[in-house]
């Protein structure tokens, strides 16, 4: 009861938890969830609510749905156990535990509910199942779910459903190990239409309470011709009520049945693993020896609050304390933790079970999105972690022979383009993360640079890329400059590692390949436009091709507007290939002012802040920033400007909220803005940074004053809006003066 | 060299093998099949034929197929290693291995091939591949199964099908141990409309080659909606080239593929166990160590001499002899092993994992057919594996609370009707087998006797019978009569063992019981037709209704002609109740006259033998016994009248040509009819019998002499037609005289 009053307790001091609204970007398509996660957490518990079922508007059949469950939609059918947040393809949202009461239905079309009184808080989520009049409460450790469920009085059922959940992948295999124990796995994957990444997920759950009656269904296939008369079953949902060994098949599922008594309480706990059911069981014997709901969910809030506490912000109103906080929550959902508690975790790319040795072994590795500003925001304020996860990609690398790019539980999905695990390496490297195997990082970075397309497994189109230093366009909506696009970053970054590491034939070489983009420069329209194997540009040019995700030749999911000013390591050379400034920030405002922008997308996330290139045109940044942060960031449910992308909406959000932005990959610097909060307190790593803190501090702050007037670092006027990152740790942090009106 | 050229060989001395043609049974719905197995194998490796394809007259689909090979169906899908023979229901017929060559092809629906050059042997099977120009050859261990294929040059493939198979129950998991080993389950069951009867088969599978390329393969269910379009194999084999990990669904498979010379054979050697995949293993190591096919498949054919030579044979025709050494050979496949080599099984009607702890563990007991002639045959041919059958029914006992009725693999299947595990218990005790527990086996025989129905496993309708001694027509096709008929020679049988325990009450209980079939009998058709609760008959009687398995009220698969005979323990009271001997012979003829004796189905087995209980009519029966063995049986696919039903056409067949046949089960002798061999010698276990065989003579034998003149026992006259079972031990056989015409 003591512990209950706790999790209840309003906010405060140093309960950023409190500000946290776990149901922001469950519109929208932002794909985030409600349920309960540990930081870096394997496990999380979430409503399912994405069934096509009357009252769901977004259904994972009828739209592009990829998370398991949306703020809009009324009917549940579950809670899923591992899941993904922030992406954009379906996948996980599986490992279902289903409460019901009444006569048993185990067909998921069938046995959904409203939900209403819902609560969700870091670490804890509530909902009343308004058809059974069952209370549902849920908590997580880093490897195990706990559910607790308020039953009615009568006949009360736990179902757990393998048949049910986001993946496209199919097969499960289940056990009872007794009336209140059963063990399994489910097969999942094919994320984004890669059927070669396939992951086997195990489980056991434990029940608090023997289970009266328990035992296994199945959707049976329909059998072929007569046969289908003589099996009572064929095609319908099978009771197993007597047979309790080893069940395999594609809908199957547990059934657990209770008689309760009014408000009787079960638990059920879940523990998960990507090895083993073995180890599922020693992650949830170790992680939750018993059924202790209160105590779960204040550690799992505990957990939270230490991670949120990292970042200290003063001043600002309710909403914006909210969105920042809620967005360092979701940014620290991935790259989860793999491995198991023994340490074992599967191999990238093979069937191997290795045991990590040094640190936790990560995955989910949206690297196309992340490389822009959650690795870098890692990096700064959660270097431990972000040193882990360098070491997981290059563990990838030894593992499988080649770098991660979108890696899915140790599976490469291929997903998006680029190279961009060259970026995330090098970029940590140079702000100084330097606790891991740089040479084998190193070899693997060269290793996907420069082997051969036919046997490259991340850069199949290199051939001509490494001659020409670009890629051509062969085929109708090939994505060809926007992979060259981010080619030309990843070599630029590795270019800028070399140089650090004194290899300046490898430096030359990647920089010259980085200034490739000029390539796509077409003087008749001031933007990028595919160009030929022969060097001529692609004929029947449109800069507006490519909205709202129709199909576009040479770009991906977005048009030449949304890419063009995408060369930030080179913003300077692409000013003058436009004839100057003032042309610059015509083309850069003009992408502003007629709705070209996409906030949504990451190609264009750094666009606000590149009037800093010009000088005497950063108040337009400011006002740019400023207004992002309003327009598309709020605490509602469509509170993200579509898919988190692990985190990285909500990584622009808080670095614009804070006043700076890692804005060249590869680069250890920042650009600045206007903080929203008049003070900002990041409690730096001294084992690896020499400082213990940044504090960057804002006077005259208020709702109009967006402009910066004058700014300092260590006391004196900085007389610029580019600061390297190891200046601001060193001098400690920032004081910005702001204005309602841009400075002079 | 030496090996293959034993295994050509023709027949020779104790090489009764060599007179056995497995094809017998394998067409006219015999359902028997081709593949080896050694005696009580719980493994065989079997040709499937019986997908629904052109060129398969009868498929698993199109029409009542129990069985996974067909003589008349021409295109082969694979071998399949647990199989059922002679039964009346699909089941099993799984675990399919595939040889194929060229590019891989996994749709079973697509992948099959004519054979061509069937050889089949004891412990042997061969053919060509006519697709593939692949030679296919099998043997078979107790527990294990081990093929060969010869492939020509190129691509070749071996496909290891979880997905296809004769059972109507669904779902496999598999999972690659290396590029030469897979392990897995399939589930199986649900027999004969029983969804409660599943089954688990474990395996593992190992070549002697490894692949160049394996993976697996899955039919992936059609998803739902829009995701259809976002999943390149929705709805489509997916083939899995890079995931080896545990897989399960439903139609899925494991695919090994090869580059071979001309001529090159790869061996396939297969491990089950109805325990675990551990356990599958332990068996392959134990039985087959290395690839040794000719040695193997040598063990396999002299396991069968050595059973098969229990019995010798001499005079009559080498079809006789073909026809006779068939019959024993299908006679000894089932109830075959169920135990592991380390002891261990699964226990009746649970999930526990037993060790048997004396004897072998039997299963697949058919006993509403074979208590009338298997059980009594092997009970005196071989007494030790009659006395673990036993023992295997008491445990079942002592496991589940319950005697089996139709028993596979540890699951009960409520297939059939009656009692009749009371049958066979009590007659082979009375027969002089003892060494199991009686006790325990009384205990469990008088419990289905005599419990109230609604708790009564096996007798749900013991009520009404217990009271009134028969049980009343009370829905339209009910199997009333026949199911009081079980009850009846069960109830008989176990009155005699109570006799003989000195339970006289029991006995006085029972015996009153067994005599109530009298309420049935109809003077007006001198028939057995239905009865109401009332005591009245049933109206609307047709005795004729009921051929050629069209519904009947009152009567199971067969017409109140077949059955009215049915009182094996009291036919002198049938005879009373007829009016006398006349009309009973009357009735009896017509029987056979009409064409209303069905050969095929077990209630009017004994019909043939009926007329010896008339004094002077006794050549009838010699007569008609003759004429069943030459019209019903022959040595060609169709030489057996229907499904063997686990030996027990087989046995009857064997009886009457060796002249003496078992006619009252419970009722330890046996009534005679005239051989067809001029001598045949029964070598007994001393261990269990007070003489180590019997010999049978027959003097003056010709295919014209069919009748009876005199008998002899022990040298002196014989003026009867029953001898018991003890006197026909002691006194070590028969002799006989024939005609060809009538004795006087």
């Amino acid at each position: 009861m003591v512990m209950l009053a706790l999790i209840l307790s309003p906010a405060k001091a140093q309960d950023p938890a409190s500000f946290v609204n776990p149901f922001i970007g469950t519109s929208n398509f932002g794909a985030t969830f409600p349920g309960p996660i540990v930081p870096w957490g394997m496990v999380s518990v979430v409503p399912y609510n994405v069934t096509p079922h009357e009252g769901n508007e977004y259904s994972n059949t009828d739209s592009w749905c990829s998370n398991p469950y949306v703020y809009n939609n009324s009917l549940m059918t579950g809670f899923s156990h591992v899941n993904l947040s922030g992406v954009g393809c379906p996948d996980l949202g599986s490992i279902i535990l289903m409460p019901t009461t009444g006569e048993l239905e185990v067909d998921f079309n069938k046995y959904g509910t409203p939900l209403s009184e819902e609560v969700a808080r870091p670490g804890y989520y509530s909902a009343f199942l308004d058809r059974y009049a069952i209370k549902a409460e849920a908590t997580a450790t880093t490897r195990t779910g706990l559910s607790r469920y308020t039953f009615p009085e009568g006949q009360s059922n736990i179902l757990l459903n393998l048949g049910h959940g986001l993946t496209n992948e199919s097969g499960a295999f289940m056990k009872m190990v007794s009336d209140s124990e059963v063990e399994g796995y489910k097969l999942m994957g094919t994320f984004c239409y890669n059927p070669d990444a396939v992951v086997p997920v195990y489980f056991v759950v434990k029940f608090s309470k023997p289970a009266k009656k328990h035992g296994y269904w199945k959707k049976q296939p329909r059998l072929p011709g007569a046969r289908h008369q003589w099996s009572s079953t064929s095609g319908k949902f099978k009771i197993y009520e007597k047979y309790f060994r080893e069940l395999a098949g594609e809908q199957i599922g547990g059934w657990f049945t209770f008689d309760t008594e009014k408000g009787e309480t079960i638990q059920a706990k879940v523990g998960i693993s990507y090895v083993s059911i073995e180890n599922a069981r020693e992650n949830l014997n170790a992680e939750q020896s018993g059924f202790d709901f209160e105590g779960t969910a204040q550690k799992a809030r505990d957990s939270w609050n230490k991670q949120l506490s990292k970042i200290e912000v003063e001043g600002g109103t309710k909403a914006d304390k909210t969105k920042f906080y809620t967005a360092l929550y979701h940014l620290l959902i991935h790259p989860n933790i793999l491995q198991d508690v023994n340490g074992e975790y599967p191999a990238m790319e093979s069937s191997e079970i290795l045991k990590a040795e040094k640190g936790n072994r990560h995955t989910v590795f949206s690297l196309w999105d992340t490389y822009r500003n959650v690795h870098p925001f890692l990096t700064l304020v959660y270097p431990k972690q972000q040193t882990d996860m360098l070491r997981s990609m290059v563990e990838m690398y030894k593992e499988s022979g080649w770098l991660p790019k979108w890696e899915l539980y140790s599976r490469e999905t291929h997903v998006m383009n680029g190279d961009p695990a060259l970026i995330v390496l090098a970029d940590s490297y140079l702000r100084g993360l330097k606790d891991f195997d740089i040479e084998t990082a190193y070899e693997g970075m060269m290793k996907s640079a420069t082997s051969p397309g036919s046997v490259n497994f991340l850069r199949p189109d290199n051939d001509f890329y490494m001659e020409n230093h670009y890629i051509p366009f062969r085929d109708s909506f090939d994505n060809s400059v926007s992979q060259a696009l981010e080619f030309y970053v990843a070599d630029y970054s590795l270019a800028q590692l070399a140089k650090a590491m004194g290899k300046k034939d490898d430096y030359k070489m990647l920089y010259e390949r980085s200034l490739g983009y000029k390539k796509y420069f077409d003087p008749e329209y001031d933007l990028l436009r595919p160009v030929e194997e022969d060097g001529s540009f692609m004929p029947g040019f449109d800069p507006m091709q490519g909205e709202n995700f129709e199909p576009v030749h040479g770009f991906h999911e977005g048009n030449s507007w949304q890419y063009s000013f995408s060369v930030p390591h080179d913003v300077k050379g692409l000013t003058k290939l436009m004839g100057g400034k003032k042309r610059f920030v015509q083309q850069l405002e003009k992408t502003f002012r007629d709705s070209l922008y996409d906030m949504g997308n990451e190609p264009d996330m750094g666009y606000p802040y590149l009037f800093n290139y010009v000088k005497g045109e950063e108040w337009r940044s400011q006002r740019t920033v400023r207004d992002c942060v309003d327009r598309y960031f709020h605490t509602g449910p469509g509170g993200l400007p579509g898919n988190d992308d692990t985190g990285t909406m909500s990584a622009w959000l808080m670095y614009s909220m804070m006043g700076f932005y890692p804005i060249t990959p590869g680069d250890p610097m920042y650009t600045l803005s206007s903080p929203v909060f008049d003070k900002v307190t990041i409690h730096l790593d001294d084992e690896y940074f020499a400082n213990d803190r940044i504090v960057i501090e804002t006077e005259n702050n208020s709702a109009d004053n967006i402009y910066i007037q004058k700014t300092e670092m260590g006391g004196k006027p900085l007389r610029k809006f580019f600061i390297s990152h190891e200046e601001l740790i060193r001098e400690g942090g920032l004081k910005f003066y702001l204005g309602d009106e841009p400075a002079k």
